[in-house]
């Protein structure tokens, strides 16, 4: 058995062959999907799955070409109970019937035999190729997402610095022995990705999550953690610039995605590209934005 | 609108009325069901959810009398995908029907609205009456799930500390300011209880989960939170024992219910009830563990 290609290595084998590092973040949400979905579709839990499903589909075909991976948002899909979760494993399928990578934005997080349910459900072999994961119960409890990693050529992408203002909170904590708590989260970070096979360039499937809403951090975090691939979210809506995005990559211009959803996906909404398009120019306006954001990544990052 | 009655009170009076505080962990692997549910259901994910509901509906028959609580385990759900959650979805309502609450063991947490859909997922009027969440993230991230609690008369339980090994790595780290990441966390369940309707006991409906396997932390975090109610996983297969609950219940002997998945679920597959009962018989070695257990921390939990 020869082993499958580590998840850092086809990531940037895709970042590189679209010349993207951009995350389109699939947030669906029935109120604010393009109406040709959701006309006729608004009797339960089934109808709004299946406008989710037929939406994404038709998304994915136009930022494909842009991208090189999607982030579905598990909470959106799994609103709508079984129909959901059922719209989500289409999601996936189609984005990687496309050639699109795909980050699962689960956030999962549980001890022994149950962290390993967690990653047996969400890095299948014909699932997902990554999964956010949180470290709040322990090194030990991200281990079963790590042998699924080097066994499965899958990534995990854990929380260490969220996008979010109360981050603050438990993240940024001061420790009695130096540093802060995220730098003890990403000391176990580096730790972990040390255990599965290095990228040519040298990075590792264990990842991390850092908000562009934090750049000074970003840079620290970057240090901390050379070959972790990171996971950028708050781009766009959440208030991240391109330049806020920069100390996030690594020499090359790889080493980082940054996620954009509704800033992409439903840019038919509102600014610019709404302004341009209109509602009916949805697609038009979401590969507008995409493409926006990926020139705007791609002046910075170098490489 | 009147407002529903709070998540503490309904299991206080539950656990009341049953004389127990013992909560059921249903932790469904294919493999260990008694054969009755397995045998012919073998052939993938929607055949083994089908065993997975029929089992679980005939296991509540049989700890409805017994426990006030049960608690499914999301990830042995997930692992079969939408028709696992389907079988989730079908277990929620089939405890509910039987007069038990539910916590749904899911640990979720995310940003904003992400949040605010988790909640609306899992604390749905129909669904579940309380969700295990995750700190992580911050304050600002529990407070979707608190929304919940104070307006549909629903329960969380953060971690606080968990049960396993690994818990020390970030919950026990020393904190500049004093105390430990454990205490920070507990600080904040406090607080964010304070937001919501005491019951007449002083119990709010924002609790914590601290394993049985750490007694002593479970004094301390019992005077940190003195109105949460607390979720205690650990007891039994993980080694910890009814004495070593006893420092987790509140004057009156409630405030606190303990977790047992395997260790009652299955007691039919090892150990005394296995042998006295046969496989045929796990029905009865059920209801005989599950008595025990009942039987043991009622003897310590005072009240």
């Amino acid at each position: 058995m020869t082993s499958p290609t580590g998840y850092a290595a086809r990531l940037h084998a895709a970042c590189r062959a679209k010349n993207s590092v951009v995350c389109v973040g699939l947030d669906p949400r029935f109120e604010m999907l393009p109406r040709e979905f959701t006309e006729g579709r608004d009797a339960g839990p089934a109808a709004r799955a299946a406008a989710f499903s037929l939406w994404a589909r038709e998304l994915l075909d136009v930022v494909a070409p842009l991208a090189p991976v999607v982030k579905p948002q598990s909470a959106f899909f799994e609103v709508l109970g079984a129909a959901g979760v059922a719209a989500l494993e289409a999601t996936v399928a189609a984005a990687r019937e496309r050639g699109l990578l795909v980050i699962l934005d689960a956030k999962r997080g549980d001890i022994g035999s149950t962290a390993a349910a967690y990653a047996q459900a969400h890095l299948a072999a014909e699932g997902a190729d990554a999964l956010t994961v949180n470290p709040y119960l322990g090194r030990d409890t991200l281990e079963p997402f790590v042998a699924r990693c080097r066994d499965a050529g899958k990534g995990i992408y854990v929380l260490v610095k969220t996008s979010n203002e109360g981050s603050a909170d438990f993240q940024d904590v001061g420790v009695v022995d130096g540093g802060l708590l995220r730098d003890r989260v990403a000391s176990a970070v580096a730790a972990l990705g040390a255990t599965t096979p290095a990228a040519q360039d040298g990075f590792r499937a264990v990842g991390a999550v850092v908000g562009a809403t934090y750049p000074r951090e970003l840079a620290d975090l970057r240090r901390a953690m050379p070959h972790a691939p990171l996971l950028i979210p708050g781009y766009g809506a959440q208030g991240g610039g391109a330049q806020d995005c920069r100390p996030g990559f690594a020499a090359g211009g790889l080493g980082a995605v940054v996620n954009s959803s509704r800033g992409l996906t439903f840019a038919f909404a509102k600014g610019e590209h709404a302004e341009r398009f209109g509602h009916a120019g949805w697609r038009d306006s979401v590969d507008a934005a995409t493409r926006a954001m990926r020139d705007a990544l791609n002046e910075v990052r170098g490489g």
